[in-house]
């Protein structure tokens, strides 16, 4: 880099990072030169906000696409180039080729440092019948249009929608919303896969009470149709797979980095199969950066490279490195792969690791089922789960899911920044949270995870999973089941081999039980439990456990498995 | 305390805090005797819940009140008298003398450890006709349960509120819904007077907005009526002021701890006015402890004693104190005075400090107005204001207040607990918070909170708010306004004496201001005010600020001066 002329910097990529990027260049100086190459029509667009356009709740595309070339031109005096792939880079002699996409003409630029915001591509496995029309990906507003454009031509009634994870039942609500009929397939056990199974069951039973034919493991064998357009999706292998017949397929299997500048820059791919940079977006290539969805990140609390490609990840990676580039000391600092997602009538959040995560990361883990009201019944709230995971030894909140039909993305915002600094689970008893119970419960779901937490690791209110539970009776060991509910509740459904005492009587009835067997006390939730767990234990039993989550959730999990 | 007999535990309050504390050392032990009194019918009922069966939104008054003493005794062999007051406390002989309400008959009780939960009462202004029929304060289930009487059964189709904290404004929203013409009478110059004046001051318009007569800085002279019931309420001074006529008159302006017995203890009151305690909440008389809105906490930011009573604080309070009794180790860590209200559309939030607390405790503060939408707007996000305010000095984060009709509940809760970890405002951007366009903005509105204050305290985007504008130039110095907005922005209304350079012409007409005079930059909300305040900064000008919230902010704000 000359000292005598500007700063050149080339952005590759304008949806999210690279535009992020660019902008914070220009706030730290006005004397760089800076231009983003964009292969596509439109930059800095909503990719989150594709499947509402397609349903309808987005009026018009343009209200996704709000920015153009001419607006970047007069606010940032960044030149945007549409239209323009980069087709080669020259890492060495530091130039890029471009190819004009309308013109055809290629020509070279240099740069005194480069940003790769490639992004990625929707994966299309190679099935045959993937190509006719009437299937699609949804990756950029052309992709969301020519969706729409074919629903309303069409007029679609039945489609397809292969694989649930956030674009799949982000499209999936979408299209039923509109009044489609629709068949999910999903190749593993569970829609939204990247939670617990006993959590994402939760969104299985969602979709199926909004009429979703829902199929789990199973595999599309291939497309059917002409030239004419998609007619239907075969399901399973050649041999013994049926027909779902279908006017829309939407093939939502997951994106891969597009990562042929990177490799051909010579820089390294990381482990996640994303681009390896360090804390400010460096590769190893001197002078190639690497921002967005095409690069990798780091798990905050694991310290491993991770790759959760998502917007808000993006706009944070390009603005650092906009930054760093600029003379600026920002630094990533990893992520919780907090993420959320509304499917129907329930939001379904995460932050953090999840039980598998945390056990695969070697942590002995204590889990909570927590069920609570959002806000109290009687202004209406709702039951909301939080599932959490601690570390047994230090007592740090790992992660936590949560799903419910409001409130879950407060609770798990509030979770991830008390994770980022490290939380202890028995900092969470302690947070001043706004109450008013137009808004929240007295002690808030926050709070109940905390103590619940604190009392399992470190007071004496150990709990249990239903996976626990079911471990320790396929090994044999005697496990005394106690249910301390009312009658009436029992009545509408137990935990199998339970005794009933309910919790009323628990003081005078204790005699009834073994004090030295292993002892698992349940209620609907776990809250009753938890207080037939105090009485048993206070009263000299030596293993009480308090079923996380109580019937409600075993029964869940139970249908689940 | 004998080491033979069993700990007995005398708890006098039974709302919120006095049956958290009987609960959590029941949890603790078997073995303890413990005894709640309480005067009233009524127990561990929602207070904040009244205004809303009042208003009709909870439809019986049982639904607040969930648990009575016979719940307690099954549940946690906790005896709960109704009906009984304490009328008497001898600390040296640790006893206590209890009236029953119904037989008159009074006995003696004897503790081991006593536990203040005696709370708060309304304070009543000795306004001649405070006691007329139809007058009435919002304290306790029979409070509510006579007001919905009085409305019913009169008719009642006006009311005046007096004063505007949190019951009173709970109050007017709910009247108001009942199609009640409400007259709000606040001494102080803005509804919500806890919050800065220029966050009030949109609660005022947001009642205006919803009809209400809110009559500020106003006093009430007198009440009038007769036996038949209130008739008026005469506002000002008893020579000058008119009366309001009205059916129904609701006192809410505030409470006072309930001291008796802590006097009669001889236990120190605190610089607050309310009991003083250690973090376990000891009282300074041996085995004599007070819990909830009757005894003082500590802000955790300053350390210093507050008394802010809560249901929030006074569960926790009491959970604290019924572990300590017990031998736990918990200890209360403060708070931030977190709390929030709906009032119609909107959500009214705050925590940590406020501007003028900031200042009055000695803190060079930073404040940031920040107005985004919560969510896109594509998706119908709404306006979302964020006012917060950092030590200039480290880069803390002090305080934050939200209005905004939705979401504001989520922003304050992630920032009460950034806060609690003694977040430096440039931790907030790197916040992994949950992100799709059904819940939030890609960079959420916690993450520009943070970024604007960083670049105001380390990197060079100072922000001014409309206040310290005014000052400047009350000071007769020299300060250059410019307007970057389009002229269709500007032809709605802008700041006074203000040059307008429209963003895109900024850099070709930067030669048009003089770089060395104070320069301010805005916009509608902060954000193209921001980028014209870096153009001019790096083009050289020394001193630019950028207004805080744009013209937006300085609207309200003269609007509210």
């Amino acid at each position: 880099m000359s000292t005598s002329s500007p700063l050149k910097i080339v952005v590759v990529g304008s949806v999210a990072a690279g535009t992020s990027a660019a902008a914070k260049a220009r706030r730290n100086t006005e004397t760089a030169r800076i231009t983003v190459y964009e292969r596509d029509h439109d930059i800095s667009y909503s990719g989150c906000g594709l499947p509402y356009f397609v349903g309808g709740e987005v009026e018009t595309i343009d209200e996704l696409t709000p920015r153009n070339a001419a607006w970047f031109k007069a606010r940032y005096d960044v030149d945007v180039r549409t239209g323009h792939e980069v087709t080669a880079v020259d890492a060495a002699a530091r130039t890029v080729t471009v190819r004009d996409l309308a013109t055809e003409e290629t020509f070279e630029d240099t740069y005194d440092e480069l940003i790769l915001a490639t992004g990625v591509r929707s994966v299309v496995p190679p099935l045959p019948g993937v190509d006719l029309p009437g299937v699609f990906t949804v990756r950029n507003p052309s992709d969301a249009r020519a969706i729409r454009e074919w629903i309303e031509e069409r007029q679609v009634r039945r489609a397809v929608v292969v694989g649930a994870g956030y674009i799949g039942l982000e499209m999936t609500e979408q299209l039923t919303e509109r009044g489609i009929e629709v068949t999910v397939i999903e190749a593993l056990e569970h829609a939204m896969p990247r939670m617990d199974a006993d959590m994402s069951a939760r969104v299985d039973a969602e979709l199926r009470k909004h009429d979703v034919d829902l199929r789990l493991g199973t595999r599309v064998g291939a497309i059917e149709g002409d030239d004419g357009g998609v007619t239907g999706v075969r399901v399973g292998s050649a041999d013994d797979g049926d027909t779902v017949p279908t006017d829309l397929v939407i093939v939502s299997v997951g994106v891969r980095p597009n990562l042929e500048l990177a490799q051909q820059a010579g820089v390294t791919i990381g482990p996640t199969g994303a681009i390896a940079v360090d804390p400010q977006g460096r590769t190893d290539v001197a002078h190639v950066w690497a921002v967005g969805d095409v690069a990798e990140s780091f798990n905050l609390i694991t310290d491993e490279p991770t790759w959760v490609p998502l917007g808000s990840t993006a706009n944070k990676m390009g603005r650092i490195t906009g930054d760093a580039i600029t003379g600026g000391t920002l630094e990533h600092r990893g992520i919780l792969g907090t993420s959320i997602v509304r499917v129907f009538d329930l939001a379904v959040a995460q932050t953090g690791l999840t039980e598998d995560q945390a056990r695969a990361a070697g942590y002995d883990v204590e889990v909570l089922h927590n069920i609570k009201p959002d806000r109290p019944e009687y202004l209406g709230g709702e039951s909301l789960l939080i599932k959490a995971v601690a570390d047994r030894a230090t007592g740090r909140l790992l992660g936590a899911q949560a799903i419910g039909a409001s409130g879950a993305d407060k609770r798990i915002d509030v979770l991830a920044t008390a994770i980022t600094y490290g939380a202890d689970v028995a900092d969470l008893f302690h947070l001043d949270l706004a109450y008013s119970p137009t808004y929240a419960t007295t002690k808030d779901p926050v709070h109940y995870t905390g103590m619940a937490l604190d009392n399992a690791i470190r007071g004496k209110a150990r709990l249990i999973t239903p996976a626990e539970l079911d471990r320790h009776r396929a090994d044999g060991e005697k496990v005394q089941v106690v249910d301390v509910r009312s009658a009436k509740d029992r009545a509408k459904g137990f935990v199998e081999d339970s005794v009933h005492i309910p919790l009323a009587e628990l003081r005078a009835r204790a005699g009834e039980l073994d004090p030295a067997a292993l002892t698992v006390t349940y209620c609907n939730k776990g809250v009753t439990g938890n207080a037939g767990q105090n009485v048993l234990r206070n009263l000299g039993f030596e293993q009480v456990y308090n079923l996380s989550g109580g019937n409600k959730n075993y029964q869940a999990w139970t249908s689940a498995h």
